[in-house]
Formats: structure tokens, C-alpha cells, sequence
């Protein structure tokens, strides 16, 4: 089968196409023909040697999230059967329940091999069936993205109507943040450095919008947005934690999503230092569980909602996918289709 | 001021108009020159002597649910000002936090004096600001049903969208169940006698609808209508309490409201037998706190959403209100207008 | 191998050993030698007819609880080694998370084959490990009943330092109740028709306690001993609901756990219909998860504290043990030690 | 009456004891005759200038925490009578519920008068009730340093039998931190530079100790400690976040409390940027609720536990008692009795 590998990070030429031998599904296993993948950050920042993972071992297949349809299940294999269409959680060994490092331990296209193959074999607790109404690509957009702000939004700030949610750009994460945040019916602001994606946003139902390069000091006008208050919540996605911590009011959470902007900034330790009298929640999140990815399936699929995929990409075109993730032009999620 | 007064319950004629002296605030309390009464099924049963409350003392005066505009406020006041637009909740010790039998010792209309009449006084934290968003017949549709349905479904429930929850009939806590399911993103099934006012429900958001006069084991068929499991949530306000533990999914709640329907049949019991296997909660709610009050006109106007009035009658017709009440077919809340 | 099965409910001649071939393990499955295991009522109950399971099939390996050795490993085993002690958890599908039906619907010993064999297979993820603190009889007292009343006390009820907690009688499930309330630093009162047995309970920490033989109204005697409020949380095995729910606090809530007393009284469903006012809950509780065990082992023994067995039994006397626990003059778990 | 009022930060000269009309109660407020007072470190700290309140008016009456015994009542008061002994809650107007901006603003002794004064009135839900168990000086020790060690650990950590947590010094939040850990049956492992406090820490029931001056790398420790995990909640009182932070385990919490040691240190940015991946959530604590102060009063006296008094002064020795304070010598609380 063909499979993508990554040989040494910090170059694109390490990233090589091969032909391997199928894997053999054990007995509790299902075997998956990938039809199609999503990108994130993560991926890029993996290619081109941002960080490592304790415990990699190169060359590894990369990437994540992938969706497909199962042509082989193992002998002791009880909830999926082959023709089921199937998407593979972030963490394999992460099935259900609260957090634990042992079942973060392994992570798709990480510390082990990833989706970016012909065929992918997991244990059927790492899979969630595919509801028919998304297609393999949408499928595929959900894994990464989708569940962690789920994680962040649906299971710790257990969001009402009424409550109010400041998402920082347009990648994966923020427009997974969007959808959800409408979904429960609360007030989604959110951020760009283009008017035109802000429009694309309110398309899909943002209140209230902050071009970030008009409005460097996004974290007041959110205040003022507000009517002084903050937001109930922020999801941090973009490096900027002391304005984060700004932005949102008293009482209320920020999440702490990861590294896109890179390293936070010195102020951040200054900033936290106002914490206490206004009994603010820091929470980090690291994507979630199977169980999630179902119920996030089922919410969207529940109310007609498509993940939003912003550019598709062929199987020969990996690349180039990762070069326009790189460039950060998108909009949502970035595919590509087997 | 004029007042109804219920001089002894079983009977219409023991309902009378009066004129009264205007109450006097205390230090903390506001004056509050009501605009809107709504009323509620309590209101009917007690007027005709369906039950007393412990500690009743006849006369006095009834209906709990009110807006209207501060006109003058205490000495200690500091939340409140005068000129402000307020409703009352409907226990007026019950600010915020979780129940206690404390806060529900006094609940208006019932164990203390209610607010039908032209003026009533308040604690300041007895009562909640209401946005301009809401006419004073629309505040004064929430207090015990809206915050009824809000305490099941967003406090006790935590709801989130992909979620099913089973309203049953068209009466004001059902109503504002439907709207808060939706609102949260989670499917709303609701059952009626008429298929008109079904009709009236889809137009609100309803999902899918059960005539329970054509289909009288409308338990069976929710399971039908979710795929054999049941509604994650059914808010129990009919007064079938075994038919409501059928159509409940395993794992499941079923919220107890009240006596609408009256008593409970003898096959309760039988059908409590099964629950332990299915994991299911049977949690009775008892309206709730201002906070709750507040945190729920919060959520409808920042969704632009209006509670469902349906229909509104003139101070001196409350008679006719309360006997329209009694008919049972109204859909929505039943308002007073002053 | 040497097993028991029953071959047939309502007599014990129906229970019986017997030689079988060992079972393989899959790839995902460990091969444990067992070495204690522990009685529930319901496997009296069981083994007397007085209820199937749905899709049971004759003959199976009856009992639900066991601890021993694991004596090999799958090929795809990464968590448990060879050496590991471990204890099986009651439900082998519920790994982690909430309840639902999927992973209920193998329940050891009562829809699947149990543990009353010299050597069983499980998946990894279906047991627990044993701290050293415990030995293997001790380690088998704890899946059934101790996960019942963690589940309900730790999770559900999420007790804390103040709260009071009315345990009945003595059994498993009780004795479990009484210690993890200590644990917790909540009150907690106890009954029994034995003196003897009571003194017993408050050697183990028992705050008050109730002979119900002498004081049949045990409903009234909680509140008079609650200052008039009542128990926070009741753990109700009684199968006396209207009394629980008359010696449930206002706000508190009635753990259902099961069929010690047989069917619900016909009062019931007249005294449910009080709750409404009381913001109750009736919460059935359905054992629990294998997550939910191992954070049990670890309160026990960072607390230094040993499940209470009350007595034990040879491989050989399985029947004696039945018999023993049929005429419920036991104090804590039965054991029968292979 | 005798008061002492703050006529100026920065000098213990601009603490001066005066005379002082007494204070009359509205008609929601009850008046109470100071038997107690407990110091904080925020009171040292603002009579020495480190800090200022939005809006505070000089001069003011300091400290927060008292206990007394209620002299009058106003007319309309209904939950408290004359002879009740009672505490008064850190924030007036925080009653019960969720934290907020608003029922924060005023806090004793900080942004308005506090409680260094014969007499004090104060609505009658800002005080609660003092059980008979203790003494005026213990009732004294709860409200500030009490009701935050509770609010991190019951509430929001919810703890639980099996949880670790750690505890920085000796002061008044982590004493109460210690004995709420023992009251749910958690690991409490404490740090002290003088082995003497340790020894004390041990006999409350402290299960591991470390003396940070022979062990300054207290968070390697502590690792080592819990099996190379952390602990479950770090109690940050310490102004050593990135120490706190590494000293918590993966899916843990570091509640943040203030400012005893001063400004975070610049490492603490830095270290922040290794959380994601950790699921770690930092969380701002501020006081709590008379709501809390209840539960609290309850919880330590149903297991028969007293607050732990460091030091007794008089009401003229109140400046030998702030600098005691500020020599940080003290094991638990301090207290000055009238």
C-alpha cells in the first residue's frame, strides 16, 4: 500500500510517499481503508522540526485524523463490522472517562504512526462510526480540531445560552469553536486579520467580529463588546495568553489550546499575577476521548451542521496541503481526499 | 391599591377585588407597580382547593408571577433603582445557590401574599432586572415556568446539543422546555391532543410530535422515534409517571414538575421496579433562584427569543383568565395585563 | 479446570461442578488464575430463579467477582503483565466514562459466563490492578458492592465533610456505604435488627444507629436524629422506597440499588407524589465501572483501610456459601477462597 | 464604642484605636457584639501598604473575620434573633451561587469597613450562624482563611478519598487546607522550612512533609513523593506558580490564592507553555460564600474538628498580632479576643 512517512523533520523532502506491506489487524482490530485526512497545525509544526515527541522514532506516518471504511475486523471484534464507515480518535487509547497521561500516552502521527496511508489498522474502541450524513471528508475534519473544543466548550465550561465565547482566528479549532458555541445557543465573537473570513464567520452565525490587525488591542474591544464584562470564555489558540486573560471576565475560563503563535509572551507571569480576585480558570486542553468525537457527531449530525472544510487536496498533493496550512490562509479545515 | 384577594378556596366566588392600602417598603425593599401577572396551573388548583399549603392563611392574595416598574425604593437599597423594570421570583428567599427548604419556605401565591394587585414590595435580591428586550407581559411569562423548565433542563440536565428531550403538552413549562431544547441545540419531541397546536410547536422548533390522543402509548413510540432508546431527558408534567419511565432513554432523567395531571397511578410503583438496571434519575424540580430568573433572560435575549404567550386578558377578567386556565387549551402562558 | 455453572435456576442441585477445558486467551485478553472470590445477593437470587437476564443462556459459570493471578498475556496486552494481581470488574465492557446501555449489556456471572473457575479470560481493559496492600480475598469483596456504593456515594452524590448518609442493614453494599462515608467525613447512621451487628457497625465508624426491629418507623427515627431534616443521601437496598424517601433530607436524594427486599410496597407511587415540593431525586445506580474499582482500591488503601468480609469459605463449600448468604446473617462480603 | 481605623497604609503609627459612635441596624440588619477577630496576611499587607482597594476610603475599620454575639435585630429580619451567636462572611454580599464581579466588590476590611470594633451590623444573610461546638475565637479563625481552603478543595476540586493534595507552609490557608484533605480522606503532604511545624502538621495528619529549606526543589519532591506523579491539587499560596506547576499532576489543578510570597517569578510563562499537553488547569480562588462558611462550620464539627489558633492576643495588643503576622512565624491562625 502506498503511505506517506516522515524520515527527519525540518524539511518537506524528509516528508516521502513509499509502498509498504498492508498491516495485519490483531484480534480486538479493525482494518481501515482511508479515504480521506484532515491537517492541523500540529502536523506543519511536526514536519518542519518545531518540536519532537518523547519517544519518536523515525521515519513514522504522520498526520491524525482520517476517516474511512472498514474492510477487516479481527476475530474478537464485537461493535464494528466491515462496511462500517469509521473515523479514528486522535488518541487511540483514549476511549472514555477523564483525562489520564497514560491514555494521552499515544497519539496518532505523534509518538506513534499516524492515518496518512492506504490502510490504518485500531482497536475498534479507538473508532467511532460515521454517521451517513457526513461524507468521509467531513468525517475527517472532526477528529483533532473538533473534539477539542468540544472538550473545552461542551465538557468544561459546559456552555449555556447566554454565555458568551471569544474565538481567536480561523483555523480548525476557532470555526469547531464557532459551531459549537451556536449550537448551544451562546454569543460567538470571534477574530481575524481579514475582513472578508470575519464576513465568512458571521455567515456561519458569529455575533459580534474583531479585525485583529484594525484592532491590535482586541482583548478591550471585546471588553467593550461586552459591555465591559469580558466573555464567559476564550478559547486560546493563538499565543497571546496575557490578553487572553484580559479578554475574558471575571469568573469566566480561558483554554489554553496550544501553540500556534509560539511561545507565550513575557508579560504572561505579570498578568497572571491579577488572577486571584477575579477567580479566573486557566484550563488546558489536550484534544479528548472517543466518546467525544461520538457526541460530537451526533450534536452536529442532530442539527444539519457540516464541519467547514475550507480546500481540498488529492493524495498527491500532501505537500501542498501542508505548505497552504503553513501560510495559514485557510478557513476551517484543510482535506485530503484519498 | 386594588388586590384580589382568595377568601377560601373550592369556589370562583371566594375570589374577590378590593381596594387596599399600598404596602410600605422596608429598608431593602423596592416598590414594585405591577404591569403583568401571568398564571399558572398552581394558580387555578389552588384557587379551587385542589390543595392548601402548609402554614396558608386566608385571605390572601394570589398569582406568583409579576412585572412591572420600581417606584420607589428602601433606604439600604443598592441594586435597584427606581424606574427600573423588574420581575419577581417566584420564591422570593431563594436568591441563588442550590436549593434548601429554607429559601422555598415562602413561595408567592400560595404560603405568603402573591401579586395580584397594583402594588407590591420586594427584598431587592427577591428580584431580577428585566431586559428591554422583553415587554412587561413577556417578563412576567417566566418566572415559575420558565424557570422551572430552566432549572430541569440546564441546571439538573446540563444539556448539550445532541441531546432528545420529551415535553408533553402545550402548557407554559413545556413550552419554554421546547424553546430551551432548542436553544441548547438538542431535539425537542412534544406530545398534544391536537395536532393544530403540534402544527403551532414545529413552527417554535419541534422536531417531531406526538398527537397522544391518536397514539396513547406515546411512550412507545418515543422510543420509536429515537431509535429505540428513548429521550435522554423527558420533563414530567402530565402526571404518567410510568408511561414518562418507559419513554426515558437508560440512563436517562425523567424531571418530576408537578400535579397537572394528578395523582400518580398504582402502576408507578410497579414500573419504578425496573429502574435500577437502566440507570435512571428521577428528579423532582421545584422552580428555582432569581439567579436562575436572571440567567434565563439572559439566554432568550441575547437569542432574540420571546416566550409564547397565549393569550392575554385585562385586569378585571382574571376570572376568565383563570378559567381559560382550567380548559387546558391554551398554548403557552396565560398573561394578565394591567 | 475445575468450575461450577448453573444449569438450571430454582435449585442448588442445578449448581455444580465440574471439569472444563481451560480458556484461551485473545490478543487483548489476559488469562488470570483465580484465586478468591466474592458472594452477591444477586447471585443468590440467581441461582434461585427469582430472576433471569435477558439473552441468558444455560449453562453458565455463575458469580461476578474475582481476584487473582495473571498467568499469561495476548500477543496485543500493553498494560498488564504476567505476575500482575488483578480484580475483574462486574460489567467487563464498562471501561471508563458514564453509564449506558452498550456497556451494561455483559454483566459477569448473570449475561455472560462469571468467575467461579480455577482460570478466566478478560480483556485488559476489563480489570483492575491490586495495590499489594490487599490480599486476593480482600481484592475479590470490592467489584460488585463496593463499586455500587462508590458510584453512588463518590460520584453521584459527591459527598462531602457534613453531609449524613443512611446506610440498611448490613450486607456488602452497606458496609461498603458506611466506610466510604467515613472516608469522606460524612455522617453516617445505620440500621439493622441486630444489636450485635450495630455494634459491629460502630466500631467501624458509624455515627448512629437504628434497630428497625425495635423502631419499625426507621423513616421517622433518621429525621428525629437529622434535627428534622433528614439523610442527605440514602442508599436504599431495602426495597422500603416510601420510607426512604420519608427519611430523605428535602433536596437529598435516594440511591436505588437493587432487589434485597423484593418488589417496591404499593405505597410508593402515593409517596412519590410528594416529591416534587422536596426537589428529591431517586438516582438507580447499576454497579459501575473498571475506573471507577481502581479509584476505589486507591481510597481504601491510601486510607489504609480493608474491605470487611465476614466470612470464608473453601472452593469446595460454594453451596454452603449461598446458603450462608440466603439467611442474610452476614456483616460485609462473603468470600469463598480458592 | 472602640474601634481601630486605618487613618493611612505604610506605618503600624497610622493604625490608631479611637472612639467611635456605635453603628444602628436597618430593617434587614442585625448588630453584633464583637467577642473575636482573626488576622489575615492581606491585613498585614494593607496596613503596610502593599496594596490598595478600588475605591477605598481612608480611613476604614480594618480586618475581616469576626465572631460575636447579635445584640439587635432590625424589624424585618427573619432568620436571626437576639442572643444568636454568629460569624460575618468576608464578603457581605456574597450569599450563595456562583462567584461574581458584583458580589465581590465589597470585601471586609478592604474595599469598605471591616470588623476591629465593639460593634459591627450587617444584613442578616451576610452572617451565619456559629455552632455551640466552638468558641467565639474559633468561629473567628473560618471566614477568610477557612472558606478559601474549602472553596478550592470542596468545590472546585470536589475532592475525594485517594486525591493528593499539597499544602505550602503553615499559614492559615494551608492548615485549613490540611484538614479539609484529612476530612475527605485525601493525602495531605505539607511544606515548611522549620521541621518543628512539621512535627505539628504530622499530628493534625499530615502524610508526607518536606522541609523546603533542606529540600528548596519541594516540586521534585513531591513528585518523588506520589510515585513520580504530583499531586492531584496544588494549594498555591506560595508565589512560586512554576514551582506549583510542576509539582501538580497531569489532568491536576493549581489553585491560586494570592500573593504571600509576592509577584509570580519570570520563570512562570515559561513554564506555563508545557501545560497543554498536560491538561493542567490553574484556578484563581477568591474567599467564597456565607454559603460555603455554613458548610464549613458543619463539616468541622460533625467530625468533631476545631480550627487551629497559632497565637491569642487582646484587643489592645492588635499591632503585636499584625506583626506576628508579618514575622510569619505563626501555625495556623491568629486571633485577637476582645
Amino acid at each position: 500500500m502506498k503511505a506517506y512517512k516522515l524520515h527527519a523533520p525540518k524539511s518537506f523532502e524528509n516528508f516521502k510517499l513509499g509502498d509498504y506491506p498492508e498491516p495485519a489487524v490483531n484480534d480486538k482490530q479493525v482494518k481501515i481503508q482511508v479515504k480521506a485526512v484532515s491537517l492541523n497545525y500540529r502536523d506543519w509544526a511536526l514536519a518542519n522540526g518545531w518540536f519532537g515527541y518523547p519517544g519518536e522514532k523515525l521515519p513514522f506516518i504522520p498526520f491524525s485524523d482520517a476517516a474511512g471504511l472498514v474492510t477487516e475486523v479481527g476475530s474478537a471484534v464485537t461493535k464494528i463490522n466491515v462496511g462500517d464507515r469509521v473515523a479514528v480518535n486522535f488518541f487511540p487509547n483514549w476511549h472514555a472517562g477523564p483525562f489520564s497521561l497514560k491514555k494521552t500516552e499515544l497519539s496518532l502521527g505523534g509518538s506513534t504512526d499516524g492515518v496518512l496511508a492506504e490502510y490504518v489498522t485500531f482497536d475498534e474502541d479507538s473508532v467511532v462510526k460515521v454517521p451517513q450524513f457526513f461524507t468521509y471528508e467531513e468525517a475527517a475534519a472532526f477528529p483533532c480540531a473538533g473534539v477539542t473544543a468540544w472538550h473545552a466548550l461542551a465538557i468544561q465550561a459546559q456552555l449555556k445560552p447566554g454565555n458568551s465565547v471569544l474565538l481567536q482566528g480561523t483555523g480548525g479549532v476557532s470555526i469547531f469553536g464557532l459551531q459549537i458555541a451556536k449550537l448551544f445557543g451562546a454569543q460567538a465573537i470571534i477574530t481575524s486579520s481579514s475582513d472578508e473570513k470575519l464576513e465568512q464567520a458571521k455567515a456561519l452565525g458569529a455575533d459580534l467580529t474583531i479585525n485583529y490587525k484594525e484592532t491590535p488591542d482586541w482583548e478591550a474591544k471585546t471588553k467593550e463588546l461586552t459591555q465591559g464584562q469580558g466573555a464567559d470564555y476564550v478559547v486560546e489558540v493563538a499565543g497571546k495568553l496575557a490578553q487572553s486573560l484580559q479578554a475574558v471576565k471575571a469568573g469566566g475560563s480561558v483554554f489554553l489550546i496550544g501553540a500556534v503563535g509560539g511561545p507565550a509572551s513575557p508579560d504572561d507571569a505579570k498578568s497572571l499575577q491579577m488572577a486571584p480576585i477575579f477567580m479566573n480558570r486557566l484550563q488546558s486542553i489536550y484534544v479528548g476521548s472517543a466518546e467525544m468525537l461520538a457526541d460530537l457527531f451526533k450534536a452536529f449530525e442532530q442539527n444539519n451542521i457540516k464541519p467547514i472544510i475550507g480546500k481540498t487536496f488529492g493524495f498527491d498533493e500532501v505537500k501542498d496541503a501542508l505548505q497552504f496550512m503553513g501560510n495559514g490562509s485557510h478557513f476551517g479545515k484543510i482535506v485530503v481526499k484519498f
